[in-house]
């Protein structure tokens, strides 16, 4: 690490962009809008996947894979679909390239048109629910419980890593149901499922949610979702959980025999988190020094740095480490024991707060003289000395200990973060002045939502599942209003 | 499972397509190339991945993640890369779609024209030694040593589920060293790792050896693959392993500061094996019941299928299963209770035949009295009665027998089907007779391989890795050749 990185509270928009960078999380490619993720940062997003995989096959879900193209005709069977999405998406027209006939290189075949375009799928529901079609015949066929692991694309104009790019690594769920009750419990198992991944893995606390009308997934009938704070007071859309009635049902004419020996068409959800959460994962924690992990996350848990003076002593170090090292891992704890003498002990510290590693431990001659052990925390920088006979137990402790308190600082942030305000110069003012979560009433029309996000840049980012019947007025039009919504700027 | 699968001795092709799709493997898209993997197509997928992955991460690889498209020029950088190579894929040349003003859903924007076409990756070594660029400075920054699971796109015009597709899912290795030994050794160590997954987990014996250099990868200095025998003696290519030289880093300038302080070219490979597995797994070992799963990669192991009447007997039944399921998923086992009352046993059992599950228990009231357990192996379908006390030990021994029995099995039919062949005649006569493997001399040179490829239609399916020196004369020219190669027809 050679220089500092930018300053969180001076530029919060490079100190990210830097950091994710540095930390080898990610970096653009040559190819505009798609991203390379690096090890260090694949690592993070491969623990990410596991642990939503394993919820989703708990509840049932099963894997599968489903093509890459969909053909451009697709897009316009169900219209709402089209109108929200088709748009900004990359199109093959060719399957073939020859070489040039004057030299320089290869050029598209002309003759090798396709007759339909393709278009590299933004999400699958088109083509999933075509394919739905055929495996579909009666109610014993359903619940039909499909998840897929996937890159899309979205051609977006302003990229940026993880949060914005035009290719992105996601899971996209869709499932088939016999009745409407059904499938809306089970978009809100899966809202559960991520707020629960949000909460437990990424430390990061969630308001489960539902959109506005306005800003419901294009073909949906209810769109869920999770919102996060992050530590610059913007909202960040963890996931989203869309009830789908039995609109591509009907746009893919999926039919079943219902019990009662009656056609009738299909319900339908979809729901799916993406490598965004790498951003919100950094965005909600890191601090000017580099990342800060959650331990349920973090591909090295534990670094144990020696502080040595020759072979000698490294041996000995090495021997009290090494059954250390053996025990962690037994445990299931990932552990790096970095005895490189490339590098001093204090670039070694300053490389493994930039990557985030929950505890590192520091351990040389005077420790071993009296049988200790030094101790430090990425997430509150605290240093202590421990007792190496028992520091196992301890790690495996603190390591709980520093998830739950990545944790609890978030909540705490958006706690001091989030204000009631029931006027619109208060809201205008502290939009601008401590940005965060505002909670406050709204006439529930598209055109109030627009006009407000128009003046303020604020939109609403659900109205919380937990909303209490409340009488108030809208903050911009004075209209009547039963219960608070959450408005924020958001990502 | 209503009408009986083509038989295998009569319709090979038939036989094999059929089975993919009955056995919910995988079927066709409307995407013409492009299949859809099913649920229980694609857990045999993941538990390939799972293993390939832990080898991959054992030897020191890390997974990471690089763009979909490539830029049309990357393709031209390595002349014999784009000549082998760059033809056949998917061209993406607009980025927007936007409503037929003619009404018809939607249409190419045509003012959104990339400047520079994207293709769709059918190999990720252009856009990957474009980033190796920047991320190798020093010798200190090597070896780098990377995967990818990732799609690819190959605009293939006669496609076949699993065994050629246009879009296939794979895993490619991409590794960069400061020595020619040092990648040689690596390119080695990941055939050998390949040809260990085959033999372990598909149970499938391979061939290690060398492919000749008309059969080289496009860029490649040397490939080195596996080769496995499928049930009509047709040989499959398992896997590859190239070693690169320094032609990707001197096509993308990839120089590093050696340890002797002087500026030199990278050292290359790259690896790969793709859902092409399954096909070969599916090929390998099936009958005309359905598949024939080897324990390791079977979704569910073990299913236990109870025979009664009636709730009470049921619930008798039930009361033993229940504690031998929970003792085999303890063993780490995947085991399905089939209780349900809607199908008859005999259903059940050719269902989970058609899906090759490797062993199958059927309790009934009897077995219940006797203290017994029918135990039915799927692969050589025999029946034995088992004590229940033990039958859990039983099984897992059972399990370990069956995945031994599958590879000798599948080795014995190659050693059955390799002939060593020393004149034109009987060469040409037996590839129609007796197809498997066939051990011959040939004269080294490319005229000779591709004379005999167009009157017979079989290649060189590699030099062997442990061929021995032995004078002899080519099958075809009659010239001097110092060792035997192996010739076959291949999907
Ligand atoms: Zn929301
Ligand atoms: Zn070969």
């Amino acid at each position: 690490m050679s220089k500092a990185l930018p300053k969180k509270s001076e530029n919060y928009s490079e100190w990210y962009n830097e950091l994710v960078k540095r930390a080898d999380l990610a970096e653009n490619s040559a190819v505009r809008g798609c991203m390379v993720i690096k090890p260090y940062g694949y690592s993070i997003w491969e623990k990410m996947q596991r642990a939503l995989d394993d919820m989703f096959k708990e509840t049932g879900h099963q894997n599968a894979y489903f093509p890459l193209f969909i053909p451009k005709s697709y897009l316009s069977k169900e219209a709402s679909h089209v109108e929200g999405f088709a748009k900004e998406c990359a199109v093959v027209t060719h399957y073939r390239l020859k070489n040039d006939p004057n030299g320089g290189g290869v050029i598209v075949d002309p003759e090798a048109k396709l007759e339909e375009e393709l278009i590299v799928r933004p999400t699958s529901e088109t083509v999933i629910w075509s394919t739905y079609k055929n495996w579909i015949q009666s109610y014993r066929d359903l619940p039909l419980l499909i998840n897929q692991w996937a890159n899309v694309v979205r051609w977006e104009m302003r990229t940026r890593l993880f949060l914005r790019t035009a290719e992105f690594l996601w899971q996209e769920g869709h499932t088939a149901h016999a009745t409407k009750e059904e499938a809306v419990a089970e978009t809100e198992q899966m809202l559960e499922i991520y707020a629960t991944f949000a909460e437990e893995f990424m430390a990061v606390p969630v308001i489960r949610g539902r959109k506005t009308p306005n800003e419901r997934f294009a073909g949906a009938e209810d769109t869920y979702c999770i919102e996060a704070m992050m530590q610059d007071g913007k909202a960040l859309q963890a996931g989203t959980s869309h009830f789908l009635g039995q609109n591509f049902a009907k746009a893919f004419d999926v039919k079943f025999l219902n019990k009662e020996n009656k056609q009738d068409f299909v319900w339908g959800t979809s729901w799916g988190v993406s490598t965004r959460l790498m951003g919100a994962l950094v965005m909600a924690h890191s601090d000017d020094e580099g990342l800060v992990l959650p331990p349920k996350l973090a591909p090295i848990q534990v670094v144990i740095v020696p502080i040595f003076k020759g072979d000698e002593q490294l041996a000995q170090i090495s021997e009290k480490v090494n059954p250390i090292v053996k025990e962690l891992k037994k445990r299931g704890i990932s552990v790096k024991f970095d005895n490189s003498d490339k590098q001093s002990p204090g670039f070694k510290f300053a490389e493994y707060e930039l990557k985030g590693v929950p505890v590192r431990l520091a351990i040389g001659a005077r420790d071993l003289a009296n049988g200790t052990i030094e101790v430090a925390r990425r997430d509150t920088k605290q240093k202590a000395t421990y007792q190496i006979d028992s520091i196992v137990e301890s790690i495996v402790n603190l390591l709980d200990e520093i998830q739950e308190n990545i944790y609890n600082k978030a909540l705490q942030f958006r706690t001091d973060n989030t204000a009631k305000i029931d006027n619109w110069d208060d809201f205008v003012k502290i939009l601008d002045e401590k940005p965060g979560f505002i909670s406050a009433h709204w006439d529930g029309t598209s055109e109030t939502e627009e006009k407000i996000k128009e003046l303020t840049k604020a939109t609403i980012r659900c109205i919380p599942l937990d909303a209490v019947d409340e009488e108030g007025v809208c903050i911009y039009s004075g209209k009547p209003s039963s219960r608070r919504v959450i408005f924020a700027r958001a990502y």
